[in-house]
């Protein structure tokens, strides 16, 4: 009797360690090989400080998705490049009739970029479809894994994937040296032919992406995985200050039109603002310039930067008015008219779909991991694809928050804990749960 | 008796406009001439504005130094070129054991610049000079008329008139394309023995200079005539602000050390500081920069500059002590530390002379011109001269206090009523009421 209880606990551990508290008949993804693919995918552009300096279009770019490309033939997909450059991998279901589901990321970087931004979906995503390889699992839906090009430098490929990458956008500068067009035929793909690159809804399911989040949201709660509820909108404005420039030594303070200080009473308001309403929203002043400039001359003109990010349009607006509403009384006040020109950069709330944020939630509840919901502050491949098919995200902690920096950090056992959320999504998809 | 009162009455008209108001004993300038005088230097280096871009030592400065050279010598002064480029016109006394009384100003401009800063009392001294000649009237002391070179780089020439122009400042590069040395090579002087500009103490009784205000303090109070108290000093710093530099959508607004917010209330409490205390003190933030300067980062590090001038050393002093102070509260509430790096461009206050004060106060009250006694708050060659000699200043009306600009503007008037005064100055000082 000792000999055999011994026996069964042994057996109950072991079942543990593997599937990580999961239902131990679920297929699991194997964390030590998303390590090692991690690993191996930081020797392309690996920079001084530890991470990846492997923009879009350069060499490591180029020699990095040939490896990924290699990881995803031996995990069974059958592979093609898109007009656009994205790396496409479909494995077929077992009903034809079907829409694909797809999951992935990017592999590009920010130049002086980490190790998990992008990398961790899309290992997660390969990952995914080695372990329905190597389970036997064949699902009724195609599968597709997608590496997207260019993310890093405006979510290009998936753009050119919803059908609004404009061809003069092909003639930008990128950090590789080359333009947009250049690098897409330096990666196969075919710029003139960029239309081609775009997907139909009806082709689409859901698409899914597993990403490291970029604040310290999850990290310092200490919590395992984000169910992404949106990708904020982003609005921006330059923001235009007149005042009197004047000799700094000669004006008496009472006789000054000070821009400076309009725009200090603007920045605090912006903040003030933006902190003192309920909610997420955030807003920013990350860029200034006074003129003359000179430390002798009052400025007669400052030129600074606002930006608004929140999920919801509507939030967004009333941030805005809001800060609008306090600089008229700064330039009444001060008697410094203020301008708001809004940029062309801006972009609009991307809202997941919800019934992705409740399978997504379920999945992570059946592998006994914490969850929260919450937005995406940053843009992702994901904000694009959302306007063709159903679209999730599931976020994984970053140590620190930190992103776009060598020093960007995710356990082996957190990408392990996102794959597995992502896995068992797919699955859910694939039996019918998103209706 | 008709005829006669009416006599009496024309005759007593006419005197009031020939002098002014002033004892119809006393000589007094020609205001038409100095009009017609500033009108004709106007022409050398005339921007398309109204102005001059005069910059010493360009082509326009050295045509403007020949036409002005042409009228010290019709005013009867024997001139020399100075191995610092100043041009020196004198005119002996009657006493040869008497020192120099010397007058003068500068005629280069800054690039942009007007018609009146420099040349209402370059013009104005050497009007004072003519007059003296024509109407008579020989001085116990000599007479100087001065046109210092460079005063718009840096006093240049009346540093080397103290013996403190360094050799290396030398070999700075100028507006006008040239180096201080070749520039003043190509205005007649020997920049390679420099130190031969320098005049001692002993030679000189006294420098008086004329100059428009450069605030609008006398024309908007409707004063003719400003007696300087001194000239300001500076103090210049940089002051670094370090945050945290970290993305602007993902990073919630209470996780931010955003070192823009911190600059936004340092930049306030500069004004509120200066504001509060009584006396006329300025503080200035001039010129800012926020690192990495991107609308999407949250400023890691703002670099921004503090100009504090006063008359007074100490209230400079308890001025940026209390801004300093300021910047430490800041600083800890924000946890965004503050360097202040003082930069040497720094001068100290330089005092005019009390007594050439009250000499330039009762030269104005004679002439009936209502006076007010101020600060400069720009610096003049009159601060370096203050080293070796006693000096005084005496400032008229600048329309709105516009300087270093081509709208600058000063009534033939109030030009003439400047040139009275500077030249009962002169006879004051040299009636030895300088004791």
């Amino acid at each position: 009797m000792r000999a055999t209880s011994f026996l069964v606990l042994t057996l109950f551990v072991a079942v543990v360690v593997t599937t990580d508290a999961a239902d131990k008949n679920q297929p699991a993804v194997n964390g030590d090989r998303i390590q090692q693919h991690i690993t191996a995918l930081s020797k392309f552009g690996t920079n001084p400080e530890g991470g990846v300096s492997r923009v879009a279009f350069s060499e490591a770019d180029i020699a990095g998705r040939k490896y990924v490309a290699g990881l995803m033939q031996e995990a069974g997909l059958t592979l093609r490049t898109d007009a656009a450059g994205n790396i496409i991998g479909r494995r077929e279901g077992s009903n034809a009739k079907l829409p694909a589901i797809m999951i992935g990321s990017h592999i590009d970087s920010v130049p002086g970029g980490g190790n998990y931004d992008g990398d961790v979906g899309s290992l997660g995503a390969i990952e995914v479809a080695q372990t329905l390889k190597e389970q036997g699992v064949r699902l009724k839906h195609p599968l597709e894994v997608v590496i997207f090009a260019d993310e890093e430098g405006g979510t290009v490929g998936s753009f050119a994937m919803i059908g609004r990458l404009q061809p003069a956008a092909l003639d930008l500068m990128t950090h590789s040296g080359k333009t947009i067009r250049d690098g897409i035929r330096a990666i196969g793909g075919d710029p003139d032919n960029i239309r081609q690159a775009q997907r139909m809804p009806a082709e689409l399911k859901a698409y899914v992406e597993l990403h490291i989040e970029q604040g310290a949201i999850l990290d310092e709660s200490d919590i395992d995985i984000g169910v992404v509820e949106g990708i904020v909108g982003i609005r921006w404005w330059d923001v235009t200050i007149e005042g009197v420039p004047n000799h700094a030594g000669t004006t008496p303070m009472n006789r000054r039109r000070d821009a400076m200080l309009s725009a200090a009473e603007f920045t605090l308001a912006v903040n003030r603002i933006a902190t003192s309403m309920p909610g997420r929203q955030v807003a920013t002043v990350g860029r200034i310039r006074a003129e003359p400039g000179a430390p002798n001359v009052i400025p007669g003109k400052v030129v600074l930067s606002l930006e608004v990010r929140d999920l919801d349009a509507a939030k967004m607006t009333t941030v805005y008015d809001a800060i609008h509403a306090e600089a008229d009384k700064i330039a009444q006040a001060r008697q410094t008219p203020f301008t708001f020109t809004q940029l062309k950069v801006s972009s609009e709330p991307a809202p997941t779909d919800e019934r992705l944020q409740r399978i997504i939630a379920k999945a992570a509840s059946a592998l006994k991991l914490s969850t929260k919901v919450m937005p995406s502050g940053a843009g992702h491949d994901a904000q694009e694809i959302a306007h063709i098919a159903p679209t999730g995200m599931i976020f994984v902690p970053s140590v620190g928050g930190i992103s776009h920096a060598p020093k960007e950090f995710t356990s082996q056992q957190d990408m392990a804990n996102g794959a597995n959320v992502l896995l068992q999504t797919v699955l859910a998809i694939d039996r019918g749960e998103l209706r």
